[in-house]
């Protein structure tokens, strides 16, 4: 595969894919043509087809695409065949409930430590993961080969944590807390900003009941 | 303001604005520059004029538009100014974090109820909120006003499930299932994909690696 630049618009579409792949998979579905996966997943067959092109194309024929052969190609291309070992920072509900979802681990992403601030915290259970304080983080990350860390705490203490986890060689955060990070070029932040997401549904929610 | 149909991209730009526009608000500052806007936010000044333009342009002046003013229009256009009723559907990990977020209150939207299949789970409490079985969700989303439905249940489930609430009267889905739910027209659904969020992330770490 060529390492030309492919937007963010498209990569965000991938993991869809993926997950229609899945499921096609699972159910015993061997060929796709782009017209029945453009009508299954409600978006154009020319979409498909842009989007697919950014990694060769994927070998389609006159009778479709093979549906194992794409779902691994996707999956590699997503990275997915590779190991990926993430703490979380933030024992808080949002950060046990994570901790808890143990589909990432059939993703490649292992579950390798937790931390958080309050003592009353330190030293309980989360999947048989011990929830460490967080003067022990640098010395984890180093040690442990993590290269993912998931941001779980208030908004107050993310931007100087997150420029810790960068010093001591964290090279992706996934973000829930609820501010933007300005990390150094290299760096990867995915956030997830759950408040944005409702604040979306009510404008959509009120503008209809307007309309 | 008018009813004119605003794209979903602008729309979902709404709240990054609000955020940042509280916290300048929070901080004393009265006024400020669309130029001002950019840099702290990271988007050009024209992007802002052009997605404010779609409201009217909130009556930028020469020195720049008034903070309290815009985080106000803009609260009241995502629909901040009304309340909401939710119920959560699903008391598995996530969904009680999401239940203990007080934060969703300050915005309107008011946790009313929980919803589980498993009667181990059922009588336990969230804030105050006892987890009730499935079977009582009709009853409960007709008599409570409840307009918002929070989906945090495994995908097998969520299709049917999410049939039932419409058919109860809910008009906003909510959606953390990992699942594209087909509603009908009218009923606002926002899904939050956890783990195609993660798989973006695992894409940009495996491809700045690449590089």
């Amino acid at each position: 595969m060529e390492d030309k630049e492919i937007s963010q618009a498209v990569i965000g579409r991938l993991p869809r894919y993926f997950r229609y792949l899945g499921e096609l998979k699972d159910a015993g579905i061997e060929r796709i043509s782009s017209q029945d996966l453009s009508e299954l997943m409600k978006v154009t067959a020319s979409q498909i087809r842009q989007d697919f092109n950014n990694f060769g194309g994927f070998g389609q024929q006159g009778y479709g695409y093979n549906v194992e052969h794409l779902y691994t190609e996707i999956g590699r291309i997503l990275g997915l065949d590779q190991q990926h070992h993430f703490i979380i920072v933030g024992a808080g509900n949002l950060g046990r409930a994570l901790g808890n979802y143990i589909n990432f681990e059939k993703r490649g992403f292992i579950f390798s430590g937790i931390f958080d601030q309050d003592p009353t915290l330190v030293g309980k259970e989360i999947r048989g993961v011990k929830i460490m304080p967080m003067d022990q983080i640098e010395e984890f990350i180093r040690g442990n080969d993590i290269d993912i860390a998931v941001l779980t705490i208030p908004k107050s203490g993310a931007v100087a944590v997150a420029e810790k986890l960068v010093k001591n060689g964290i090279k992706a955060i996934w973000n829930f807390a609820h501010v933007d990070l300005n990390v150094p070029e290299g760096i990867q932040v995915e956030s997830v900003h759950l408040s944005d997401s409702l604040m979306k549904l009510s404008y959509n929610l009120s503008n209809s009941a307007r309309n």
